[in-house]
């Protein structure tokens, strides 16, 4: 029977969920791994949280360097959140010689390269399973099974608050808005008092960040990613959306090509026909392709206690089954993205363009030249109304075309008299 | 840079897929990993199909002990399918200090209690996450990722060629026969000409074996499984399933619960809003049930050329660079089944229950009055017809009930004159 010592830093959801697993299979992981597995330390100001976990007082550590010297601990696990004092506890626990699970993708994301660093000098493990889409097994598959494949693209729902919101602003079918939702969201804890992290498309461009270093093999920082939240979606681009076969979600892409890489989080219209789109509540999915494998989607619960605290149990067994052999990033990981990688700015997309036009006659033939001026073709259109009710809209679906030419579109259609108002333009995945 | 020379036994259509995918990605292994990855030799009896490759004649290998006998093979990837000669070629690289990566499940499901005992014996890597659902991770997300949960329930489309029949005849809505579909099948190559090891379930069964014991901790032998296969759906029962809101799925099935271990493989109508039920054509998935992870599912391409190559190739790569730190099954992998794990055969689930009647007058409090009987509750039924046209058909969704009792339900109807004649009855997971 081997012994490893664990402690938890921070007792808030997903360190009480992790406690609680450790404590309940304890048996289980003596019987099938050979690992005794102990919480021999917590770190926790609250101190209450761990009184009421059962956690007896003498495991509570007053501060990290009574951890960081316990010969006890052998991995310590970070479910703190937030940079800092994670950052430092963490640093501190490798350099003493502690592996290290964390659930933290703000860290993660930012500073991978530093930890790594203190990691391999130390040939200490470092597990982040748990910080990208709680227990859906994405980056071990990354790590080793998809090895084999050139992967090409990827395409998440990987944040749950996000995803939750649109769900019910889908299911409301027009008859909500964003911040109605987002209220309820609150009520029910689905959605922090400050969701900005969250809706404003932080949470899942750290996690798009994490995931697609992996995915392409070469550093992809976070300030490479482009962001925009689900705070400006409006309730009828859903409802139109629909109309057309679509479903709107926060998605996360990544793609890498033969012109370079791109990475993005934005409000999606997805072919309702696409696995992703039947993805719901706070449930997510990564969808990868690859050269070998074609497509594979992972799907389950993003968040949450004992989702997440089953991630962060898997990376403890896992890293204590290691025997030292410890595996670090395929790419050099610095801080910045290596000066070889291009990435792509002005990416390519079909778009789902609404507007609004006070007189109908003649708007479809000046909106089409100014389309074609770019070269934009479409290939959907609703125009609603009887062409007799003062402002009606008018919903375009364009063929594939580069942003920055429906960017220049819009602009001319926005400052040109007399042709029409657009209100809102989402990006469409078929 | 660590050299890595392999060897494939078998040029068939994974074999061959194989062989692309690690020349085509030769460079890419040596970046990302460190590993320069090299064919040093293959056995195949068709000695064209390794020259249509490109393999020169000199790495063609006349016999198996030429390969074991070869210093340069460190890994032999075994995909020739079948129990013989598969077995003893595998024995026989493991007794010669070779790792194996083998795509085989009907091996890996019969004997992987002998293979095993011979990998640990000389201490050498024993892969097989190829053997179940392609390139789906499904086997080192059990291994690894969902090692601290207890996993209470399993379900999967682990089939391709019966999901693609299952689809076609879902999508013509009773317009086909299973013969036709078939048929078809057989033609564009999607079953093979001899379609018993799919059809039958017999395939599905292997990897319901091989995936329960890893996911249960406890050998569970193909002999456990309840196997039945497709070759008697009648397409009206699709037809009705569907006015009922269920999808009909060859499903294999194992749950874990206080009670005991079930296992089997069977036609099943599934809720149409289940994940699984929208899994079509020939994708695979699977969907886990942890009591830390909820739920998740893993779905994409149970097989194919490049698909498979790519779990492969992925186990090269892992066994590579586990530098000798091999794990072996967290249970004990005994030829029979654990004494002391329980079975149940008399398992629990809702059925879809289909008789004709020639008069429907009374017929309905007949089947009812056998339905209590044996403690049968009706959550549906549909009564077709107007009670004037002669045989009407007359179709019952049962609430949660033991298998025992619906056979003995039904026998009791068929052999009692003047009820009605049951057609067929098909499990229900709701």
């Amino acid at each position: 029977m081997k012994k490893v010592g664990v402690a938890i830093l921070g007792l808030g959801v997903v360190g009480g969920g992790t406690y609680k697993i450790l404590e309940e299979h304890k048996e289980f992981y003596k019987k099938a791994h050979g690992l005794d597995i102990t919480v021999e330390n917590v770190l926790e100001l609250r101190k209450e949280r761990a009184l009421e976990l059962g956690i007896s007082e003498s495991k509570i550590a007053s501060n990290m360097a009574e951890i960081c010297s316990n010969p006890d601990v052998d991995i310590v696990i970070e479910v703190m959140g937030g940079v800092e004092p994670a950052k430092t506890f963490v640093l501190a626990a490798l350099n003493a010689g502690k592996s290290v699970v964390t659930s933290n993708k703000e860290l993660f994301c930012k500073y991978s390269h530093e930890l790594e660093k203190a990691a391999r000098k130390k040939n200490c493990g470092l597990y982040y399973e748990a910080s990208c889409v709680g227990g859906v097994p994405v980056i071990r598959a990354l790590l080793d099974n998809l090895q084999g494949n050139k992967i090409t693209s990827m395409m998440g729902i990987i944040n749950g608050t996000t995803n939750y919101i649109l769900t019910k602003m889908s299911a409301a079918n027009g008859g909500v808005s964003y911040a109605d939702v987002l209220k309820e969201a609150q009520s029910l804890g689905y959605a922090e008092a400050n969701p900005t992290a969250d809706v404003e498309g932080y949470d899942a461009s750290y996690k798009l960040s994490i995931l697609s270093s992996l995915a392409f093999h070469t550093k992809i920082p976070f300030s490479k990613v482009y962001r925009e939240g689900i705070t400006n979606v409006a309730a009828e681009d859903i409802v139109y959306g629909k109309q057309l076969g679509y479903v709107l979600k926060l998605l996360a892409i990544g793609k890498n090509t033969d012109k370079g890489i791109e990475v993005r989080v934005h409000p999606t219209l997805i072919k309702s026909s696409h696995p992703l789109a039947s993805v719901n509540d706070s449930y997510n999915a990564v969808y990868i392709t690859g050269d070998a494998v074609e497509d594979v989607m992972l799907y389950g619960r993003g968040a949450g206690a004992l989702p997440t605290g089953s991630a962060i149990v898997g990376d403890v067994i896992y890293c204590a089954k290691q025997n030292q052999n410890y595996q670090y990033s395929t790419f050099n990981n610095t801080e910045e993205a290596d000066p070889s990688t291009k990435f792509i700015d002005n990416f390519k997309s079909a778009y789902y363009i609404r507007m609004t036009a006070v007189d109908r006659t003649g708007v479809l033939s000046k909106v089409s030249a100014v389309f074609a001026r770019y070269g934009i073709s479409v290939a959907q259109m609703i125009q609603e109304g009887d062409g007799n009710s003062g402002e009606v809209p008018l919903i375009f679906v364009t063929h594939e075309t580069k942003e920055n030419n429906v960017k220049k579109a819009i602009a001319d259609i926005n400052s040109t008299n007399d042709i029409a108002t657009v209100k809102s333009f989402i990006r469409v995945v078929e």
